[in-house]
């Protein structure tokens, strides 16, 4: 299987999220936020890497914070590093749930994930399963 | 199991989305829109069933059939009935292998959907598992 061919199936291709009631909503770019604050330990630095304000990463924190009973984050104000962020016990519980749940999902669905993409690609064309170079090159073949 | 508690693990609390390559997505609200025109025959039948405007409809299906190789809906102008839609055989296509990849996210991850719902109600408060009363009643208790 080429690389090309196994990226019809990249499990980031599915997109899972919760409803958690009302607007609020838990997917991955909460997720992603969650892990950002975990791994450096600053809201302001989770939201340089993931490329967006500060103002949009702690909207999305807020939302969170509001949607679950008790903070998944806790900050610091001051200090030497200018105030620091850490998930709470919550705060991991639930990114682990998410991840847990997400790895689930992309499993249990990866060849119905394929089937569909394959159809995206190459529409219904009975005996005609493979068509290389049907699908756009990507310069990151080996990413898949 | 009270339907109160039953609705905690709601699988349509769990929504999937399939991207499908530059801003393409392929999610609930285009799955019931086929789903719709299939049980209706009419896309300004299908709007209405779905509460959306007929413009917006059209955006759904028009967004769909440029993702596709081939069109998922057909339409015919005029007739009596001014004009019908049905699906054609990739849109059907489409949409079973959609529902099924649902179905199998929300068989696969029922338990950690449960949980993270749960941690969301009542957070991390060990010993008290169920708090009857603790999550908002909705009239429509019986529809879990």
């Amino acid at each position: 299987m080429s690389p090309v061919t196994k990226k019809a199936s990249n499990p980031s291709q599915l997109v899972v999220r919760i409803k958690l009631g009302g607007d609020a909503v838990f997917g991955p770019g909460k997720a992603e936020l969650l892990e950002s604050i975990d791994r450096l330990g600053s809201l302001s630095a989770a939201a340089r890497a993931m490329r967006i304000s500060y103002r949009q990463a702690w909207m999305l924190l807020d939302t969170m914070n509001q949607a679950f009973r008790g903070p998944l984050v806790e900050t610091s104000q001051g200090g030497p590093g200018g105030g620091g962020a850490a998930l709470t016990r919550l705060g991991k519980r639930i990114l682990v749930c998410y991840r847990t749940l997400q790895r689930k999902a992309a499993e249990s669905t990866h060849d119905d994930l394929a089937a569909l993409l394959r159809l995206r690609a190459t529409g219904l064309q009975p005996g005609l399963r493979k068509r290389p170079g049907s699908q756009r090159l990507r310069d990151h073949g080996s990413s898949g």
